[in-house]
Formats: C-alpha cells, sequence, structure tokens
C-alpha cells in the first residue's frame, strides 16, 4: 500500500527526487505480448518535456526514457516494467539559498513538519518532475488499452481557460491542438494567451488554467461500485497531481445551475443500439462508463515559483521574504496537459483490465 | 481489494441493497478502548434521514442502526465493528413498472449493461441509501479523530448554494447551520431556498447544490505524498457519493482567475508558532496538512428522479417514456451534507491513524 | 487492509466475536449471474459444525447462515454479499472465571497485551468460531470455481494423521472419507483413532492432527510471481487458520531428503497434451499451477482447552493455575477439514478471478 | 496491487530478469531521519552472492547495490527508495540451446502457458536471482526495526539439515554460524555435509535443506487478527521464496505428536514480568508475537538444475530430454539463509511499523 503507488491491477509506483541520481517507475499488471518500446514513451515525454517552447519553463530535462525489465524481445512479458530517467540537469547550488526557506504555496512547510527532513533541491520528491514518470506510465497505459479495447479510441487533453480567458467552445478544433504552444482547440485565442503568458512573465507571476481532457471509443460498462467509480478513482488521479485544486466531470458544477429536466441524458435507439441524446453526466452514470465520451475538467493554481518576494518563514521560524530567482514557469497549466492525459489514460486502462 | 472498501488504516466496506432486507458495513483499524455506543452514530444518521422536513424526501426510514461486534462493554476492542440497519420500507410492488426499464440519469442502464442482471428495486446497490452506512462510518471516525488527536477539532457541512442562489459568506453563521431544513448558514437567504424548492416540487422538477466541508483543529502533517495525498483521498471520497459531479479544494476553480502572486499563502510566525496569512490551498500544500482549517467544496446535480415524462429505453431496447411517480426529493444536496461531513471525517481518520 | 480480509479479486471480510450477538462476513468480488442460495453454504457449515459426534465439542451451535445481500432472485448481482450467522449459544457465565486469567496456549495474554482490552468470553475474536464464516465464505467461493472453470473440480479435505497415528496411504478412499467421524480416508485406522480420541478425552488431554487438502481439475496457469504465488497464497491463508502450525506443498519436508535426480516431475505428452510423471510439487511450480492436482498439508497442534491443571498468570500479573471446564474438543484438527477445504477454495477462486 | 510486491507499511516491489540489463526494487514506507548508506545493505548481498565458496555456484555476479532515492545526507526522507544491481554475468547464448525447452521442475512450462512468452534466459523473472533485491530491502528493514525497537533484536537464520542430516541441536553455536560455509551452527556436521555437497556435485545430482530463523528481542504485541496473523505473514513471505516447499513455525509439525498437556507453554512471573516456560508456539500466539523468540523453519527442495539427463518436452510438444550444463549449485539451500532472513526482517519490519 505505497503512497508512491496508484492502481489495483495496472498499477505503478514512482521513485526518486527532483535533483537525485534519477527518477524511475515500475509498471505492473501490464499483459503479455504487447508491442512496447521506448519510442513508443518518449513521444509523450517529450510533449511534456520543460523547453518545448518560450511558454513554459528553459530549464532543459532531455527526458530519456529507459526500459529496464519486462520487455522482451519487443514485446512486454507480463512482469513488472521498470523506467527510468537519468537526471542531468542537477544544480544543488542554485538550491542552497533556500536550504533553509519554507518558499510558500509549496510542499516545504509541510514536508519539513511531516518529515523532519526535505530533500530542499528543487522541491525534491514534492516537484513536479514526477510527473514525468507518470506520462511515461501513461504511454504504457495507452498500449494496455489499444490492446484490450475494439474501437479506436483517443485521448484528447487541451487547455480550455488561462486565468480570465475562456476557449470558444463552438471553435473546438481536434487537430489545432498539438499545433501550438499551448495544446489550446480554439485558434483564435491564442494571440491573448501569448499576451497573458507574456504578461505574466514580465510582471514575474504566474497564471491558473483549466485543462479539458476527453476520452472517446470507452465501451460501457468500466468502473465499479461504489467507492471505487471511475469518476472517484479519476478524482483521485487527477487530484494527485501537482498544483490542481478541483475537478469535475461531464458538466460538473455548471450542473448545479440546470434543472433535473434540463441536465438529464435522455436515450433513444439507434441503429439498435442505446444512443444518449445528451452527455451532461460525461460518459459516466453510477461509477460506469456509458459508452459516451468520458469529459473531465480539472484546474491548475497559477504556480507559486514567482519573482515577486513574498513574506515567509524558515526553519529556524524566523520571517523573512523569498522571490525565485532564475528559470520560472508562468503557466504550469500547459505542461499539465499531457500529465492529465496520462491520469485519464493509467486509470482507465486500471478499470479496463478489472472489466475485461 | 474490494470495490466496496475505501481507507487503507482506517477502512469501511458497505453492503446491501436499497430495498433487500437490510444494509450495513464493517469498519475495520479503529483503535481499541475507544468509547463507543449506538446513540453516537444515530446522531449523525438521524440528520441525513429522509423525512425530516418538507424539503426532502417523505420516504420514511426509520434508519435504527445497530452495533454487532467489535466493541465490548461499551468500548472498542481494535476488531472489526459491523453495522446494521435493517430497511423497514420495503415496497418492493413501487417498483414492478420500472422493472425493465432505465430510469435515464441513473446507473441503471450500466449496471444492467456491466452486471447483466440488476435488482431493480429502488436503484438496489447504486442507491443513495448506501450513504446510510458512510454516515454511520463517519461517525466512528469522528470517535477516532477525537481519541486521536488533542485538539478539538470540528467538521462543518454546510449549503452554499441551490441552483443558481449563492448563499452571502459574509453572513456565514455556524451556529445557525443545525437550525434551518438546509444546513444553511445565512439566515437570510432561507426564505429564497424555500420557494425554490417548492416550486421545483411543484414543477415536478430538481435543482442542484454546492456543499461546503471545513474542518478545523487538524494539525500539521496529516497526509501523504504522492498518489494519497490527503486531497487526492478526499477527491476520490467525496466523488463516490452519489450525484456528486466536481470537488474542490481551497479555492479551487477560483484560484485559476487569481495570479501567482494574489493566490500565495504568505506565512508568518506568531506566538513563536507557524501562521498563515490567508488560507487558498484550504489547508492542503503537497497533500499534506498545513495546520490551518481545510476547505472542500463538491457539487450534486439537479436528482434524476422527476416528475417529468422523459425518453428512455427499456431491457429490450424498445423506445419509451418515464416520469419517477410518488416519493421524489426536489433537492438531494441538503442530505449530501452530512454524507460530505462523514467522507470528510473517514479520510481524515484514516490519514490521522497513518500519521500517528 | 483490513486484517480481517484476505483475497484480492474474490475477497471477503469476517467479523464477530465468539460470545457476541452475531457473527458474519462480507464476501465481494463474485461475478454477477452466479446461481446461490443459502443451502449452497449450510452443507460446508453443517460439515464443520461442533456436536457433529462424539468426537467433536459438544457445544451445540446451530449455524444458520443468512444471505442479506449481494443475491437477487436467486441469482448473484456483482455486488458485496453480506451473511450472518446469530449466535445462539451465549453463556457468558461460563466465562467469568477466566475473566482475568490468560489462559495458556491461547491468545488472551498477547490480545491482552497487544489492546488493553479483550472479549474473553470463548476468546472474543480470538475463538475459531471465526472460522465458521471462512467456510462460508468457501462455499461461495466454490460456485465461482465452478462457474469459471470448464472442467470439474473437486477439492477434497482428509485427516491423514492423529497424533503419531498416520493413514495408510495406499488405502486411500475418497468415497469413505465422508462416511466417518474423522474425514478419514483410510477405512482400517478408523477404530485406532476412536480409541486415541477416547483417551485424550479421559485423560483431559488433547491430540494434533495433519490435514491434507488435495484439488483436482484446475487448469493449468493459475497463480502469479513473484510475491502472490499460489503456494505463498495457500500458505498464508491456511496458516491463518487457528492453531495450524506448519503448512506444506506437494511432498514438502519430505523433498528434503530426496535427490535432485529423484525430485523432479518429468514431462511427456499425452494425447497431445503435457503430462507430468510425477507430482512432488503439488501442482504448482514457480507458483503457478501445472495443471495437476494441488496438494497441501497442514498440521494443527493438540488444543490448548484442557482439563488438566497448567501454570499461567492473571491480569493483575498474579501466577496462577488453570484447567478448562466443560465442553472441551479433543482433536480440533477434525474439524479443521472443512475449514482447510474452504481456504483452499476461497484461494484458489481469488487467483481463478485474477486469470480468467 | 502489484503481485510483485509485499508487505503493506513497509512495503517493497521488485523488478527485473536474470539477464536483463538490472534488476531492483522500491522499498517504501521507511520512516524519515534513519541513518542509511550503500554498505549497510551490501553486507548482506555479499553473504547471498553466488560463489562464495565452492560449496555454491560458480556463477560470477558481483551484486553491488547502488541507492538512486529516498536517502538525502545519509538520512532516509520518508520518500521511496529505489535500488538497483545491474547485471554483469548476462551469457544469453548460455541458454539458447534450453530457449524452446522446459527445465523439468523450473517455472518455465508454467510461465509460458500464462503468458505466451517467457524470457529462457536464466529463467528470466522465475529466476532466484530476484532474492538479490529481498535480502537488500532485507536491509533496510533491519534498520527500521533497529530504529523503532529499543531492545537488541537480533535475526539468526542458519542451516539445520542437509538431506537426511540433521544438526544435533545441543551443539548449536551461534558464532559459529558466520564462519562457515554452509551457515551450519553445529561444528561437527560440517565435515558431513562438505562430503555429501561433494558427491552430489560429482553425481550431477543436488540436495534439499531445512533452513531455521530465530529472532531475539521482539516486543509482545506484533501481528494482526485474523488474516494478517504474523505467522500468516511469515508463511506467504518464506513461501514465496524459490523453491520452498514448506514452512513451519515453533514446533511445527512435530507439536502433531506432542500432547495438549507437553504442547503448552506454560506461564510464571518473573521480575515482575510474564515469562513462558517454554516455547513450542516460536513466538507467536494467536497471531501476536509473545516477547519471546520468533522460530520459524522452511525447507528448500533440491536443485532443479541438474547434470543427469531427465524427460521433459519443448514448446513444440515435442518430448525431448535436457540436463543442465555449466555452472551449478547442488544445495541451494545455502543462499537460502540470508533470503529467510531478509524476509523474517521486512515481515516484522511492517507489522512493526502497524504497531508502533
Amino acid at each position: 500500500m505505497s503512497s508512491n503507488s496508484i492502481g489495483k491491477i495496472f498499477n505503478f509506483t514512482t521513485w526518486g527526487e527532483s535533483h537525485g541520481a534519477a527518477i524511475g517507475c515500475v509498471v505492473d499488471g501490464v499483459p503479455s505480448n504487447i508491442s512496447l518500446c521506448e519510442k513508443d514513451l518518449q513521444k509523450y515525454l517529450d510533449k511534456r518535456s520543460p523547453g518545448q517552447s518560450k511558454y513554459t519553463t528553459q530549464r532543459k530535462e532531455d527526458d530519456k526514457v529507459q526500459i529496464l525489465s519486462g520487455v522482451f524481445e519487443g514485446l512486454t512479458t507480463g512482469h513488472p516494467i521498470s523506467l527510468i530517467i537519468k537526471n542531468k540537469d542537477q544544480r544543488p547550488k542554485d538550491y542552497e539559498k533556500i536550504k533553509n526557506v519554507f518558499r510558500p504555496g509549496h510542499a516545504d512547510y509541510t514536508y519539513w513538519a511531516k518529515y523532519g527532513i526535505r530533500d530542499y533541491r528543487g522541491g525534491g520528491r514534492s516537484s513536479a518532475r514526477e510527473t514525468a514518470m507518470r506520462v511515461a506510465a501513461g504511454g504504457i497505459a495507452r498500449k494496455v488499452l489499444e490492446y484490450k479495447i475494439e474501437n479506436t479510441f483517443e485521448i484528447i487533453g487541451a487547455l480550455v481557460q488561462i486565468g480570465k480567458s475562456k476557449i470558444d467552445y463552438s471553435k473546438w478544433n481536434n487537430s489545432f491542438i498539438e499545433n501550438n504552444d499551448f495544446f489550446c482547440p480554439d485558434k483564435d485565442i491564442v494571440p491573448t494567451w501569448k499576451k497573458m503568458i507574456s504578461d505574466a512573465r514580465k510582471n514575474g507571476s504566474s497564471l491558473g488554467a483549466i485543462i479539458e481532457i476527453r476520452c472517446k471509443g470507452i465501451p460501457v460498462g468500466l468502473g465499479e461500485p461504489v467507492y471505487d467509480k471511475l469518476d472517484a478513482d479519476l478524482a483521485k488521479a487527477i487530484m494527485s497531481i501537482n498544483a490542481v485544486k478541483g475537478v469535475e466531470v461531464g458538466n460538473g458544477f455548471s450542473s448545479v445551475t440546470e434543472s433535473g429536466i434540463s441536465n438529464i441524458d435522455e436515450m433513444r435507439i439507434e441503429n439498435n443500439k442505446p444512443k444518449f441524446l445528451s452527455n451532461n453526466n460525461g460518459g459516466i452514470l453510477g461509477g460506469i462508463t456509458t459508452g459516451q465520451d468520458i469529459v473531465i475538467r480539472f484546474c491548475v493554481k497559477p504556480t507559486s515559483s514567482i519573482l515577486s518576494a513574498k513574506k515567509t518563514i524558515n526553519t529556524d521560524l524566523k520571517e523573512i521574504e523569498i522571490s525565485t530567482e532564475g528559470r520560472h514557469d508562468p503557466c504550469v497549466g500547459i505542461r499539465a496537459v499531457p500529465v492529465g492525459e496520462a491520469m485519464m489514460a493509467t486509470t482507465l486502462a486500471d478499470h479496463c483490465l478489472r472489466f475485461y
């Protein structure tokens, strides 16, 4: 029951600190005879990697993943798959200054209070660097889903809001998402977002964001009553991502302003198959998939690594001020898109293997 | 790894169908020598019980809980505590008509698709009747927290929004919450809510709601990195409640419209102890409690049991129409307040026992 | 992770004390649409029930099991099955005398030291009465195995040794097992065993025993590397039974006196299928079934409830002497046969559901 | 619920194949602020390492363990500890010949039947090479026990029988154990064992063995009713070791030939503390430690890697003959001693962290 593990059948355990020798994970519960190589995972890691554009942090991480076990002659063996990424960009000296300081808004103070020790180099275990291994595990999860599910399924993540600026859903364009620096589905909003990010960078501030993840092609019947409902497991998986403060399914918090009459997804028959006339429930009823698209949204708070000075304390319980120096990511929500996709993939793979 | 269980140290497993012989749960991981009797649990069950006011369903359930094991001479023994509530108000005939019909917005279709069989009487296992056992388990969780935590702690749930009508937070009054039919903290909004509920009942419709749960007195250090973050576990526990479609921590989705500068909870020292100048993070940083109040909110969709006719299908995949007859709860969000409190309590008790 | 639960997919949680209101269990992970009624379970409970013959305790327990949930119109629904047996033969006064005394060889002292409280009535939670629920869960497990496995499979338990008296394996007769008071497969040894038990009863002493459980018809491939090996899970399941002190698989401890040459189970092909020429490994290699019979043996120590006075201490840490009064079971190994069968069944059902 | 993991609080997950790039494990649940370095683990690995004497396999493995995470400035951080050992002695060509052959007595056939693929190089995941990581995890477990337990505790494993040759328990000498090639506590039997091993090697055969593990200094109260009894968890941990076919606690199978009168461990008071007059129960009653020495024994079958030709089949279901070539370990029981110690240590560390 490692708290560094998630999943019951398809499950993985991550390890490693931001500036330790390496980070890694062990993925277990993968069926045998699925083709798998490092390239299958690298493409997702590259999507998450910092330094991809001028809108994310300039910290350079190659993030080259290696498979150390569980694959033989290009096929999974049914045994644990060990993944490792060596940390290259280790600059512990950058962190000497904050050694005894609790960066406000980070886990520095709570880790120190809980453990009485903390690896202060870049947040150690609390760093979002850990999410690289989620993305790698998510790559394996997608292979499992492709192997198990007859339909072609697709997981699409997109940024739908930065600060107060929302996309226009009527302009949603799937193919545009991968062709801009924001995983944005609405071409027209991109210039606004560019300016917002530039301004935030200049002001030494940061911006929050909302990410939407959609999954197409999942059959009816995945998910378990009553505590392992698919939406409950998705909520946990998503809320465990760094900086996430909220998660919703289907029309989520908006359902509150609907009436029972308007909110129900009515059913009809089409081609001898059940069909829903709307998808307010986001593809899940009673914790079990309906066969419709699964739709979730989550928010990422504006990162606490900002250049402006803020009040805080240190390990001697003295009052001081701190500001982040150097590399700084004005909107971590952008890089949260592939991480959210990955958690959707791993949660679905887990429930898929429970189902079939 | 029963999907009908939740919790790692403090854990419980529920069983039973809405119209079966009984519902129950087994609570395990409770330390020995804690005083416990049925009254300790009954008070929370009474709070959730239907038929308490004219604003909830008129279905009459006594919900008298019995303790069958794990308590000896008034004290817990450290062994599993078995709880049972006998179902009295069984009227299977009420459900004959919908035997083959999938009520839209309910789990009827997904259960049938997954299991090939369903107990159609009132939703069977998918009924919110299951939440009675959560409330009972929550009562035990509170006793565990009282036993373990030196501070006096308090869990306070309140309804903060019905439909489009939000409370005025500046009028929040803890002592008023238990003195109205809505668990509402804002006296002035009650007349509006009364009218909204009456209207919804007349129109055969229903209303969504937002519930806020606050917990005071939890020390710094509860919660585990990285997948069993306290907020991740709370998100799962809350999202597993019937009809919940979203959950957020601290300022949640509102954080998106803050800047990094405004959103950070700065720290100072007061009486030689760390003190935060705000609580945007809702008492949790990096998945671990900060010592501030824990604050979460969740939404409950407008219930799908409505009197208006809606399009649906039956088990023969024929198109039909359906409307709920008889007893009907225009806003299930009201009764979700004690359930949310219970899930907060059980999740905290679990992390508390991991911590101490 | 209740320590009162066992199994990952097919799993169950037991509760209840020897002289509490009732004992029970919740069985989860059972597929839907399996026919199940109380009779299916009662036949196994009757086999374990005390008072069946003059060779077991005269304590009278009806052990009538009730199904409270998870079965609808004679079929399992896929939801948790709650079982309950009400305790009838409660005579707390019988136990007043030993209220403060630690019966040597029992868990009285360790429970008291661990929990600081104990239900002294008949051992409370540490009583072998708990095994009734294992037997009931085992009945459900057999239904699951019948449902999942194409072959006809069979679980046969037998007593193969009492004290120093072993059966002659060449006289093994399956059909005789159910037709004698000892679950003995060797007709000729029964008179000896009758005398041994009578003598032990007269002397106020007790006898140990060895039980063998065989399972026929399990296909190749059940079991998981490397910690959930089928034999590892069987060892845990069996060792968790009251009074068990050893467990072995195949030729077990006897393998030590074999050579590598003589001990290997060679393979041939028969009717185009793999066939083993011997079964020293007891049907399991590398933790996975070979398709041969699964064979395990376990020993039960002579019960510590004896009429002779023995030295012990009490809760005041005073030295005293104690002897068991009244009802007394000279060889608990007899009633351990259906319990061992049940643990074989539940462990196999669990691995069977992981496999298919 | 990875089947490659064991433990609930102190837990670890192993990965890696015998001839893959590396083997490793992730140990989680380790409290913070325990001093830990690679040397602490290396000493146990050296004990298990092949090539230590002419009585074990000549396969050369350096087994240099590296700590990749979870330790900062010499102290544990409370976060997962990742361990890795790079495989040096990879000679895949040695295994080309047996690529399609099922070595009888090994897991080759069952793995192939279960997974449809196997890493044939030295058994892949089924190889006893995996046990190196158990030994490393056991080293961390000992540090946890030292940190948590006030008493000085000690885990001592010894070989007590090879083939039919048992030690004389009256000659047991703890200090001799580490000073001979067999972990033998009885000096006088060593010459016999030397000859037996040499003969087995010459004959191309192998020998079984019995190992005894004793633990001194564990306080009363570790272990959990009823399925996670300490002896049940030990039985699982031990039975999961390669080639183990039986496990017993205290006087184990010998208890069967005792009477209830002779087998009871009577209690007295000494220096105001409870004291037992014997230890037939091996330090565990009702699954919970009594404060006495914990004593378990387990047997290891004669290894199936022998030079003599044996009948088997291949992946084409053709009948063939096979004999092991090259390096060969005539009695794997010797190297099982440190592995058994490690499983004792990890199981105790897990229960210790549940207790305190």
